[in-house]
């Protein structure tokens, strides 16, 4: 690759910087409907100015996807799958600085969205930018693949993937998101968690009550309380009869990467002010579980009064937020059947259950010539060596866009280890987030070379 | 008494309803310390108006009392506790008409505290004033406490009614409420429960988390149901250790008093929508479990996000407002500690605990004067008999402020069984405050006439 790639990519940061300022201060949250128009045409001006084409527009049942299929010299194509939602930002209180007011302090940018996902579409945007500037073609096809509803659980994207089999098709697909570790590694993460996520509802009288009632008229909340105290127990084993059964088991080659894998276990207790993992874990089995378990998280809860003081009523209503967090061999439609027939069992016909995402696991192999590039990119440009994560714990729809389509994938990206991704505060280090540029960029022509090596597995192959 | 002192009543209806309007726009909401002063205000310019007399406003460590003491020409006293603090008007979608704008609609006035507690304060200056206006002067004297307090447990009563023994002190008082059963027959209530009111809350990490890391992050939110889910079974049995063990057992009197006492089933059922009591209970033990036996609800809970759609986190802290309603003989200092006890043997010191309220439960004996007075007003002048309850399943100071000092007390009051008392669309009816303002006015000529009889129980002979 032209070193002077990574001179132009220098000399452009602060225009880079302002390109992802700009995209931050759109408040898109898919979950409200919110600022999503206005994320679109951000990203068609940009594409119309930074490399000179129009995306498509292409209409889902809910958020459109945002394509752009560039042409190179080669046959070989490399997608970039982002999303340009980004979470709700409460609790808003908790910011140091307004979430949709990019903030630039101490070497980092503050603003929802900006390691999760809108840093990562910015640097390959940029990356991109660089090589048609310095070079004045691509050695390679880039397709830049962007939905509107990864936040929500990327509902349509399954659909979308189905009738655009073409447009999707790629020899290797660069995953949205990354971090690096407490000890400053790039994480490389060759897989994704699967997910259910839904909301347990209840309703009792229909109005609320003074409490007083409560000794003869049934409280909808603590049905709730007894029927989630059935999910899961103290040990934070899940109860659902199945659950674990369909589980593929971890291979030895994944034993091998996991033992690779670096946790830090103590600066990341100390950053969260907490004393130890849970069930007092650590080592190989806290790594284990971090990566090859699955979860059963309560997202959120609320029924009755919540306000401040003292307020005597029995509430009408209750709900929780509840995602699972799957690994290969677990099906999000059995574990809702199952989780439906569970809480019938057991005399909770009366809960209701609302899904809002459901996706399946995902692993790419390490022999995949994508997953070669981005190791040996990051080998190469990067201080340190990559910190291989054979299954990231987050989730994303890897398998609905890529594995189902035998397109190997390979997440890497701006973040670092206390990004707050989905929490307060929200940030990512600019350095970061111009070194990922150029990682990108390298990446762009050690994926071309890869490709055309003799022998090795190509995603046509498996 | 004098017939004409209804006639007065009648012809100044319209003004009556005024007052309670104008009171009810007021949000003397306690718990967030709003409308307090104004509320005060309020009182004193309607008995300078009313009442020709200023009533003197006694700090408290919070609220301070509004009391004033009229005399009569007789040296028996009649007093009447009310409460000029009201419920929070939330979920304030759930109101038809603004909670603080009192609307006339079919007949009934429905704002926020016209049925708990301003209805009764003003039914009863409208009484005094009516016989004042009519006879001139008043046959006994009358004593008004009204605390600020009451819909926050009453806090800071107790001291009150200790520093102020000769103010409080009467031959018998009127307790603050009252509401018509769904047969229409005014109910009488001798007694009330206590109440131990508790928020329990748990702070996990120090700040929310992706949800990815609950595979290995311990969660508040879990803990919170584990812990609640020990806290009572699915059939309503509290599994707190010792707490029926202090409860004083219900005397054959209050067996007849609890069998002549009318629940009404099916129109409850059907007012609230619902198919069943808890339980499934019905007849006899339906009526025991509503009035003499105590209750853990759940007056509120919320952790992490509950807003529209999905957000993948796991929440740093949670909590849940408890009340425990107690039966005579339960003491709501013992309970806390058996508690915290219990919390803490289970593995849940981390659960915190903050009081909002400690009152213990109440009850009148049916052959004293005031309850004697009160029983035959209503056989007199009310359309149907009255509706005794030996012990109301709701809370009120009437130890602190009564039973300790040996002062009878019972309650009646201007609601109906579908008041929505602390819910939205709290309403009454305006001839039953009417009624109500007649009734005050009979019952103090009546309690004259009692206590004047020979023989029978005093508060002095108990």
């Amino acid at each position: 690759m032209d070193k002077s790639i990574f001179e132009f990519i220098e000399e452009h940061r602060e225009e880079y910087i302002e390109w992802l300022c700009k995209f931050c201060e759109i408040p898109s949250v898919a979950a409200q409907n919110r600022g999503m128009v206005e994320s679109r045409d951000f990203l068609e001006s940009l594409f119309a100015q930074a490399l000179q084409t129009k995306p498509e527009i292409l209409p889902t049942r809910g958020q459109p996807v945002v394509y752009a299929h560039l042409a190179g010299k080669k046959t070989t194509t490399l997608s970039f799958y982002n999303h340009y939602d980004v979470q709700p930002e409460d609790p808003i209180e908790l910011w140091d600085s307004p979430p949709f007011e990019p903030t630039i302090k101490n070497g980092k940018i503050y603003a929802r969205g900006v390691a999760d996902n809108k840093g990562n579409i910015i640097a390959r945007i940029a990356a991109i930018h660089a090589i048609k500037q310095v070079m004045g073609e691509l050695p390679i096809d880039i397709k830049f693949i962007f939905e509107g509803e990864e936040e929500i659980g990327s509902i349509h994207l399954a659909d979308f993937a189905n009738h655009h089999q073409d447009k999707i098709q790629s020899d290797g697909c660069v995953w949205e998101f990354g971090y690096r570790d407490a000890d400053d590694r790039l994480q490389v993460s060759l897989g994704v968690k699967g997910m259910l996520y839904v909301e347990l509802f209840i309703n009792g009288a229909n109005t609320d009550l003074h409490s007083a009632q409560a000794s003869i008229i049934e409280s909808p909340i603590w049905r709730l309380v007894w029927a989630l105290n059935l999910l899961k127990d103290k040990n934070d084993h899940v109860l659902i009869p199945g659950f674990y059964e369909s589980i593929q088991p971890v291979t030895s080659e994944e034993e091998i990467l996991l033992s690779r894998y670096i946790l830090e276990e103590n600066s990341t207790l100390e950053h969260l002010g907490l004393k130890q993992f849970i069930n007092g874990l650590s080592g190989e089995k806290l790594k284990s579980k971090y990566l090859y378990e699955p979860t059963c998280n309560i997202c959120g809860i609320q029924s009755g009064y919540t306000g401040e003081g003292s307020k005597t009523i029995l509430p009408s209503s209750a709900f929780a937020k509840i995602d699972f967090r799957l690994v290969p061999g677990q099906k999000p439609d059995q574990l809702l059947k199952d989780l439906r027939t569970y809480l019938n069992v057991n005399g909770y016909e009366d809960i209701g259950i609302r899904v809002f995402g459901a996706e399946e696991a995902a692993r790419t192999n390490p022999s995949e010539k994508i997953a070669e590039a981005v190791i040996e990119t990051i080998s190469t440009y990067s201080e340190l060596p990559p910190n291989i994560v054979p299954n990231t714990p987050g989730t994303g729809p890897m398998y609905d866009l890529c594995q189902r389509y035998g397109i190997p994938s390979v997440s890497f990206g701006v973040g670092h280890f206390a990004s707050y991704t989905h929490a307060p505060n929200e940030n990512i280090r600019i350095e970061d987030f111009i070194e990922n540029i150029k990682l990108i960029a390298a990446l762009v022509f050690k994926f071309e070379e890869k490709m055309n090596e003799e022998g090795g597995v190509t995603s046509e192959a498996i």
